[in-house]
């Protein structure tokens, strides 16, 4: 079968670059990997870092291929391409949730993946519609945190959160109730999910009612805060 | 003459789209504004949004034009530019200031002055080398910030230290001295600078002998988080 350029419906995704793949592979138990494109002009960087080593290693088919690099890859420093397949996964009960409702931006998504990974945060839940979280510039952007990380798409909120009713939810919103410094008196309930907005549009109002509303103190000289950034503040704030 | 792509060594940049078109033209004090761009299919969202009547109000001249949209935007949805001169200019001493040594992402450097402009942040200083602060595509990211902020580049960190001495210098650094939750309890000396490293790379070493390096702790599941992310962590806590 022929892999082409990535879409929503396609049954596989794929790793573009070598730090990205070897992430990939090191989950090999969890994500089942078709094959590992490699491109006529690698060059391993040193012995411990060979592609054809690493994926005997592991039992893994290995292709040299040309075109595969042109169809898949718009940037030009890439040499290593895995393919895999999708699979859909559940987010775990009881640890805390990062909720996306309706996100727009892949790299956005990616960012939050890598920030979030990094405070703790392994579960991710996206409420329909929203981008593709196996789309290729996610994972890229994730710089691999993606392949360490739970998630699951619901189609609205209303059912996440039925599914999910011990959950205490924490709505960030710029007209939230309670200021972000203010949480740390506060008692943290827990589980917990946290939960985000749409980049351009946020929350709609009707979401204070299923929880607490936070809002992140700025200034009005700005709108709002890029949403990766106010994910930040907020997932630094709630791992402390 | 005629206006091509934006180059670095281009005299003027340009703003695309209308929201940005709008803030360039509220600081047409400060910018030298050579001319607004309209896209034949241009339609006014309302009265009160007329790109027209607003130019004709700050005396300003327009042009209607389809080729100059074909050469400068990438993006469908432009029908507004605006032309201005790039211009030098000088950060406030005694003003807190936040200093990128060596960044590379335009995108990033966009984000970072929209969320430093939030938390109170006005004064930028980049370290050569360094992306272009007049790119399009920083102005864009920024969502108008950029508007807002003032910006001076210096050849050498070492030559921005000479001219403010008296600033107390937080270097953050993945291997830094003093936990940034830690920071709160301490006494914050003023005026001060929050430096920054290049995304890949960080600050080197030696950098830690200029003042108090910091770290923003987080788990080992990561090898750094984002810069524009560190960056919205530290100023959101040092605006507090």
């Amino acid at each position: 079968m022929e892999i082409r350029r990535y879409k929503h419906d396609a049954a596989y995704s794929y790793t573009l670059g070598m730090a990205l793949t070897i992430e990939l592979i090191a989950q090999k138990d969890s994500y089942h990997i078709r094959k590992i494109y490699v491109h006529p002009d690698y060059v391993p960087k040193d012995d411990k870092n060979n592609i054809f080593e690493i994926c005997n290693e592991a039992q893994l088919p290995v292709e040299i291929n040309k075109k595969v690099f042109g169809r898949l890859s718009m940037k030009e420093n890439v040499y290593v391409i895995g393919i895999f397949d999708k699979h859909d996964m559940n987010v775990e009960p009881g640890r805390p949730h990062v909720v996306l409702v309706n996100p727009s931006d892949s790299g956005n998504l990616g960012t939050i993946l890598r920030t979030g990974l990094g405070f703790g945060f392994k579960d991710y839940v996206i409420i329909k519609p929203g981008v593709d979280i196996y789309n290729p510039k996610t994972i890229r952007s994730s710089m691999g945190a993606f392949f360490h990380v739970r998630f699951t798409y619901y189609d609205s909120f209303e059912q996440y959160r039925q599914k999910f009713s011990n959950h205490q939810m924490y709505l960030f919103m710029l007209d939230g109730k309670i200021n972000l410094k203010d949480m740390k008196e506060r008692q943290q309930k827990n589980p917990f999910s946290l939960v985000f907005g749409n980049e351009g549009s946020g929350l709609p109002g009707f979401f204070r009612d299923y929880g607490d509303s936070i809002y992140i103190e700025h200034n009005n000289e700005i709108d709002s805060l890029n949403l990766s950034v106010a994910f930040g503040i907020a997932a630094n704030s709630f791992s402390e």
